[in-house]
């Protein structure tokens, strides 16, 4: 029997995370925490897919085409669209899947232009401020949501 | 005698047509657009060339080409780029070439965020909330100037 | 039989079209636009019945009549009242037709207090910045949702 | 000895009530209205006028003219002029007489433009909510007032 | 056979009604208007608990437990409270009870923080301006809107 | 030889001059201002039209029948239209003549929702805050434009 | 040895959960959010203290004395204080205690002033969106933290 | 028996008046200005004292002299001054003199940043529009208001 | 001869003073700074009574009580509350007393949302940024009005 | 051996104090206010020197002269450049000296726009609403800052 | 010995100078540019990388790997992006390399949505206005700061 | 052959330069920063005078002058004045000189309030954020546009 499909999807310069302002971000590099999900996310029963790209046409069309794919449900650190994309939202809402936003600081403890979410209003919830951590805590809450 | 090109442009999400939201966006495809446009402009002495992008950058550079292609008018339904996106409103400035943008939906009956234009201020009008016909019009529209 | 009745109302200031700084608004005078809707909304197989008025009292009481009338739909250019008239927008919402907005000029092109439509959001769309041709296109798009 | 005159005053849409939007403004006509108002008028000992027009002017010059003709208190649903309208504002002022805004729903709950009034801060005060029993409070408190 | 129970709710400073700024607020004390809604209510049929706090808390505390005691409508003036409090706001949507907001004097002419009211979209109507007279009116609502 | 001919014209409210709120307005009546507009008006060497409505609509058509019957300029008071109006300041726009608004009170020492000018922007100029004698400085300061 | 203690804080309407708008906010109880929540966080090698007051004044006296007590970290759902309590928010910081902040449903997906967060700037991070799972996650992100 | 006198205050700039900008100050120079107003002042009966500063300090301690030197009344044109100077709003209150507020250009047609007027709010008017006309109307405004 | 009799009130967090961010508050505990007040009252031939609360209901209840108490004056830090507590600014509006609001920081200098004073509003003066200091004076400025 | 030297700035308008609106700024005058500021210096155990300018620039220059002369420590009434001048802020900030802001009047009472204070952000702290007392209390805490 | 490297980046639509509204932009070509700017950084004694995309995501992209490629500073015009992009901000405070942001035209004389610069914040200056000189100018400015 | 003149401007505190926040503005001094100026004039071919004041008049003064005196061009850093003075955009305006607005520190990167420039927009550009070096560009960038 064939295991659910989650896909993990990171934005603008997540690439860089590990040497990127680690003061804000962290020394954890976006390798590891592709890692860590996949292996939580097999411990939890599915098939995680990862996906980065800094642009916002290109996370688009991935999340547009996962429900083809048999994708059912979405993990997206939106980054620097977060807070201005209203066609990353549009395409969370065509998907049709249950999303989880995650950040890995506290928004509302940063610049103000980062204290609102455009894309997190198309997602179930929010988790921010855990580092590594919001990673793993949003892909069990969309577990348990899929459950 | 070569017939006078016109270029319609779709952006983000527009592939998904039909699939997404049908109670917003109703159930016609984008290939089915496509194919009413080009036999209407076919009809109006024109030839249309079709393009559809996720990615705002692609957006641009299909409407900076357009002039040296002799394209000499253009449909545009920058979908979620209509309401922020200053380079796309500069890309049709500085193609210089009449466009008309089109909305499926009443932009004015949505979300607040969706009631201003950015890229509707580089056109010479703007149809909205018709569905497919609202690109049906603004082909009518964009024939009837350049005639 | 007796064909489906549709509505043009003109807003304020309308009556001088074709005086009234051509530059902006053009030449055509509003009896040429009446002419042209009624002969197109013969050929579409609607009777239509014109009215303008300075008045937003006047607008609102036409409106509010029009169901009683048999009339089916109504193609509503509410001029300086667009974007600030709650009345006028109640009086469309009140008539419980389809509506269609439209404007001469591109509103997104104007001054800022242009930009919105407290008007357009109880219609089910906006045609604007074609001059005549935007009643036109307004029409059709009226006569098609009807049809 | 004769009785002391109120002045019931509906502006714009309200004369259709009943058939407009029943699932927010009621069943109720204005008719029915007028007469419960009249009545309990009768019983209060006051004469009652009615007037309605859906032109702010009208509404105006019938406040202004209400000191001349031995008025000597307004009840007044100012309906789409509320959110917007100085002039009527002023005429309210003008006429020196105590006023009583009335809405027939919560303009709290309803868009955000409902939810502010010009008028009312030229009125004693506001009710707002109960549908047809808000004219009949209106009436009560004016009638207290006076007496 | 049991009456159905009212209860009327008064927020912040209202204890010091008759002596605290009399030029706004009238000399009638809160023990008066208490037992004047009261007696009122006996009249309509109903009977009236009264409650008084200065404290937030204790307003939503009271406020939600009233279902769970038979009470079967809300008449509350939340006072200072009525134009930020969220919490007030959630507690009276949590009671799920019919609610009337009160304000002795009328929000609207007074200083621009008074001008909107938070807790008023959580009820089905608001009386103000009124002094005592305002509680008699909310009152009758409240018992026409229960019957 | 024909005189040239002014039109002077007042907005909502006026007709109640010197009854209305004396200590803002003053105790002038409207007719003695078209009066002693006239006669200045004569002293000058123009013919003064005087013109008052309540009606947004009936200025509008007035301002706008104005140039078919040779005026070749205005003065106005919109009075409370003065804030909102997009429709008259079109309909000044459109009549194309030197205007001139004059308001009775300064219109930045009362509330601030007086103090901005949508029709004083369609205007050569604006003179405020001197009672009848605005009206007189208006008059001097069109007929000297028009010399 | 005796184990970490934390504090899980719960603020205004919470007490009634379940009960209160399940559509919004489900159907589970505070006792079981609470048994669920100590029996995780002995799992994680904790003591668990629960509090839930209405008070704004009680929230903040608990989380002042939380440090005397030996409290290492707390999880709190301030609920409707979220948005405006500057209070609270200087508690958490004056507490000097790492603090998650949750929420049952998504902040982003309800009205605009839930949007924002006074309380989470002083928090590590929030999560928001996912019911009792909320506070499951939130308390594992504390652990994680405090480990 | 000596006049009364007047004090004609002119701010930043206008020393260059007719040099300055002429398609929007006009040709005018500022000496031409005040010999106009010096004669009109005799011609009513008052003598009038020039003043011009680029200083904002300068025109404030001018100002506050001016009721120790026999001053009656002042006509100034702040010019940039005119959006933002509290201090020389205060300075007109602090002198209690009746002053008059002069514009070369009308304010409402220019920038946005020159629609309002903070030190007009400390005038018994405001004349703006009429270039060098400006200046003799609001010289007849006071004293008119003097006599 | 009794003494007139202060009262000095404490709001939220304070309680914590000299635990609480040193680096902002300092070091100085309440107990210190009620004190030095009671001291430098007897010193001014007053009698100063202190109440602390973190629970707005309380403060406002204090505060009401305080006039039928014989209080004559009074010195407050609102705390979190200073920003918008509109139900704290109307409990000292209906004491009726002098009031000296005192913050230990300057609030121009901190988070934007401080910059602000709704109860500052309803003193006589505020003294704010010198810590301790700020009670003494704020106190010394109470005693000089009363005197 | 020398005393250490304040410096008291005073800025617009504040030289015609005692003459100025004395029902809002007290009858006291300016010299009087320097008098009773140098005895308490010399109690205090400093020099004070006084300035007085109406001009902004001058205000600017002295501050930044302040340091090479000795200065320790500034009391400061900008006036009405408190509310918008970042110059006068740069000043003190450049000044490198503690200052503390002074106003006669309680700016929270007045009109909105002086209810910020750009120049306060550079001061240790600000004292305003106690007439003369202001500069007394703000004296009393430069010097205790100082010693 | 290996010269430093410089990357010059350009934004959207840049590819087309020369060609587009060469009113605003001039007529210099991008390659004129890149070839006038490594020229001048040859001069200088560095290497200048060119590169320009339409698209946010590949400007971010190649910022990104700038590090890593041996890039000691940025030259970035990032047109239409400047106003919006919270991304490529990111991208340039991640990259954690000197960068001079330089604009054609300057940004405080166009339309409004162009005044601000989020990427601005993001660099150590801006030089805008000069045409091809603002990138001279940058490149200067940028090898000061390496040297 | 005289050379061509140009002016270099230096608003308020700016004298104080090299001693003022280091940190922010370098210690360079302003003697330094003109003799610098002086010397690369002289190598492009130009004289160039130098001005500082800190007073606003002063520095309208000095440039409306600049053209009686032969100036040519205009380097100016307005500092605080920056942000608010649209009497010194006057004056550059009237002027009628090519102006280039210098910043020591990137205006973005500092206080919200320092984001705009007033007088920027009366400059052909702006350059900000290189310290000394950004008036050498200033210089450079107007003796091109000059030659």
């Amino acid at each position: 029997m064939t295991k659910k499909k989650l896909l993990l999807v990171n934005g603008p310069n997540l690439r860089l995370l590990g040497r990127r302002e680690p003061e804000i971000y962290g020394r954890t590099t976006l390798a590891e925490i592709e890692t860590a999900c996949r292996e939580l996310a097999e411990d939890l029963g599915f098939e995680l897919e990862c996906f980065q790209s800094d642009s916002e046409g290109a996370l688009i069309s991935r999340i547009g085409e996962a429900p083809l794919q048999g994708i059912c449900g979405i993990v997206i650190n939106p980054a620097g669209y977060t807070h201005t994309s209203v066609a990353l939202h549009d395409a969370l809402l065509a998907a049709a899947l249950p999303a989880v936003e995650v950040h890995l600081s506290n928004i509302f403890t940063r610049e103000e232009f980062r204290h609102t979410s455009i894309t997190g209003s198309a997602c179930i919830g929010v988790v921010a401020g855990f580092g590594k951590e919001s990673y793993i805590l949003a892909l069990r809450a969309l577990a348990a949501r899929l459950s």
